[in-house]
């Protein structure tokens, strides 16, 4: 087995699959348990050629792919894995580093400092800020938190907004801090004046709400937080990379004080999962809540390891694909990116809203558009049942205020003005 | 820019690197900041080919790995990212899968249930655990805890021996428990007559030490949970491989006891990093602790997501690699591979029993071999540090009854009888 041999036909399987992306249904449309059933219970004594591995992609397991790549995938919020992130996981999986010391691999820590910091620069934030990569904002989010926790000992609130991620909740339990919850304004933000920082350790705003894209008063959250001496925590998974075009980054403003701030590379700017980033001012923090060097990882080199500031204790070379991207696209390339996006979605909610029996449900933000039929809950429901079936795209939903949603996400950057058009031809025949 | 471009080139710089595997110095040569300082200190404005990406490689980046590929990577425990593994990452990130819900991506979740099953059976493990897969064992050994100590309120200490991976005392450090700490044997193995299990909540037995690799009395540590209701947590990140060999599962007697065990095929299994498994008999203690299903992730089919059973929420598809694993080893090449590494390290042990000067200091366990010269510990580490600066090998080190030890450990697929001899030849050069 060398790659000499089966990389060719694995490249070549990639190429296709790429060229195939809008051949496939977009929602995999299988049941529970059938791609399962598929696969032979027990491994096999003997090794097989990897040949045999690339046809049972085709035969037994395509069918059960959602197709992130699919440029009509307008779900949840859209992840990309462009080109030269697929090679540059191909040249990290052949690497193999394990980041755990700096000296376990200088090249995975130091690049990885660069790459969240060319991405620091490019949103706009201080330089104050360092960053590091974990595997997803939950983890990010759950790091930030435990080292509020330990910066404001016997303060154990933590405030957000009731249209937080609900991997602000599920922190809080981890870390058993109470969560204070915030209501919102007429449009989905939260009521900074409501905010009651009392025993409070940390606020989580929000930059871009997993429902509508809200974001939340940052500049009067961080007035509140640096008046008690709570932890801000921006959560800009999505919307921050919006941050690379500087005629949107007042969108942000005030996140420049926050004591930690994440923003999904995986999200909304064309690198594939997994790759969060987390920037803090506050590294200290975050060093007294992880930081543990057992003897057998004492050495001479006087470095803070990335493991010193969260769960892992050894990481994977992500930052290759995540410089590969930032390299291959360059700043240019991710502004056009982000605006053709808003541009498609200020499309979409255009037709929408000039359609008898359709209406907007919230002030469209960045490219999400959150709209629904003037009918019950449950035709809207059955609705977006009928056309993710179809496979020709792949919607989500939400509620607010207690009515069924549907969510059309743009952030595929393979996605063009054709397939946002054929989203709502679907949406329309579906309708009827 | 084209995979049918520029994946050639990559490919082919892939095939070279593993080519020349034995060429490169081991451990990094490079000071600390040094590979930082040759990169540009901000992102480019314009998008560059990916060729410029591939010669940066070498150009720039390439001095700062440190080979966990080479087949002479003795240090902690070494990983290998086979072929089939390399080829596997360059379709999952093509795929570019987001486990979240079970309809996100129906063949990450089914495929990595399957994985985990058949590696469940292949080391001998119970048929009620059930697996999933984490980025490492810190995050596993994490999720296990909080399942722990959510099933046991009001119970916070936390049992472990003195010689137990740093992970645990960390995981501790989070949840807020009191690590008890249970003395070991002469064979740095947990005293389970000492364990004292008054409010614990959990224990955490370790097959397999960082130290040197000692195996606690599982058997007696499970019995003593039973009685008290504690959660036992076998951490066998490492030596959990050998139970692919039925001659060595013996050695694991008792872990099918357990509420939970982690083994890391990251390590010696030949899976490239990211890949820790982690199985449990009690998924609801898990799900209790982690599940929490939002609006915006309601969905019709009824299918335990794999994100209610830990911290992050979106998963990345690294079920392929492992399955490519299973399937291009098979049994018998896995089984193959670990007996042959345990050859190799008796061998070893042989040598440095026999030499003048030397002393094995603690039994050999599985493949990792814990040794010294009979000098100073500054000898010693003064030996290790002239070793690991000819970049010929890489080994560590430990503190064994306060002395400073150095550890061979042999975990990479692709080392030979002669590469553990270089590692001799080169450890009594430098002592001379």
């Amino acid at each position: 087995m060398t790659l000499r041999e089966d990389g060719p036909p694995a490249l070549e399987w990639a190429a296709q699959y790429l060229d195939r992306l809008r051949d496939f249904p977009v929602l995999a449309q299988v049941e529970p348990g059938e791609i399962r059933s598929r696969l032979p219970s027990a491994p096999p004594d003997l090794g097989e050629p990897f040949s045999a591995v690339l046809e049972d992609l085709d035969r037994m397991l395509l069918d059960g792919v959602t197709h992130w790549q699919s440029p009509r995938y307008f779900a949840y919020f859209a992840s990309t894995s462009p080109e030269p992130a697929i090679l540059a996981e191909l040249l990290a999986a052949t690497l193999n580093q394990v980041g755990i010391l700096w000296r376990t691999s200088p090249v995975l820590q130091e690049l990885e400092e660069v790459a969240c910091d060319w991405l620091r620069q490019l949103l706009g934030l201080p330089e104050a800020f360092q960053g590091h990569i974990e595997d997803s904002a939950s983890t990010g989010t759950l790091a930030a938190l435990a080292a509020a926790r330990g910066a404001a000992p016997g303060r154990r609130v933590l405030c957000t907004s009731e249209h937080a991620h609900s991997s602000v909740e599920k922190a809080a339990r981890l870390l058993e801090l109470e969560v204070r919850t915030v209501p919102v304004d007429d449009q989905y933000r939260m009521q900074a004046a409501r905010l009651d920082l009392e025993d409070a350790c940390a606020v989580v705003a929000t930059a871009g709400t997993t429902s509508v894209a809200a974001v939340d008063p940052i500049p009067a959250v961080a007035e509140a937080c640096a008046a008690s001496g709570a932890w801000l925590h921006v959560d800009a998974a999505y919307a921050g990379a919006a941050a690379v075009c500087p005629e949107l980054r007042d969108r942000f403003a005030g996140w420049e004080r926050a004591d930690s701030v994440v923003v999904n590379p995986h999200k909304w700017l064309a690198t594939p999962m997994d790759c969060s980033v987390l920037w803090t001012r506050r590294t200290d923090a975050f060093r007294e809540a992880f930081s543990l060097v057992p003897e057998y990882l004492r050495v001479a080199e006087e470095v803070v390891s990335l493991s010193e500031l969260s769960v892992p204790l050894g990481r994977r070379f992500r930052a290759l694909k995540l410089w590969a991207v930032l390299r291959c696209f360059g700043a240019e390339g991710l502004q056009a990116m982000i605006r053709e996006h808003i541009r498609l979605a200020a499309a979409f909610e255009g037709w929408v809203d000039e359609e008898p029996g359709w209406e907007v449900c919230a002030p469209r933000e960045f490219s999400l558009v959150s709209f629904r039929r003037s009918a019950s809950d449950e035709a809207n429901e059955a609705l977006l049942e009928r056309v993710n079936a179809s496979g020709e795209v792949f919607l989500s939903h939400t509620r607010l205020r207690d009515r069924y949603v549907l969510r059309l996400a743009i952030g595929n950057a393979r996605t063009t003005e054709e397939d946002v058009r054929l989203a709502w031809d679907v949406l329309r025949r579906e309708a009827r």
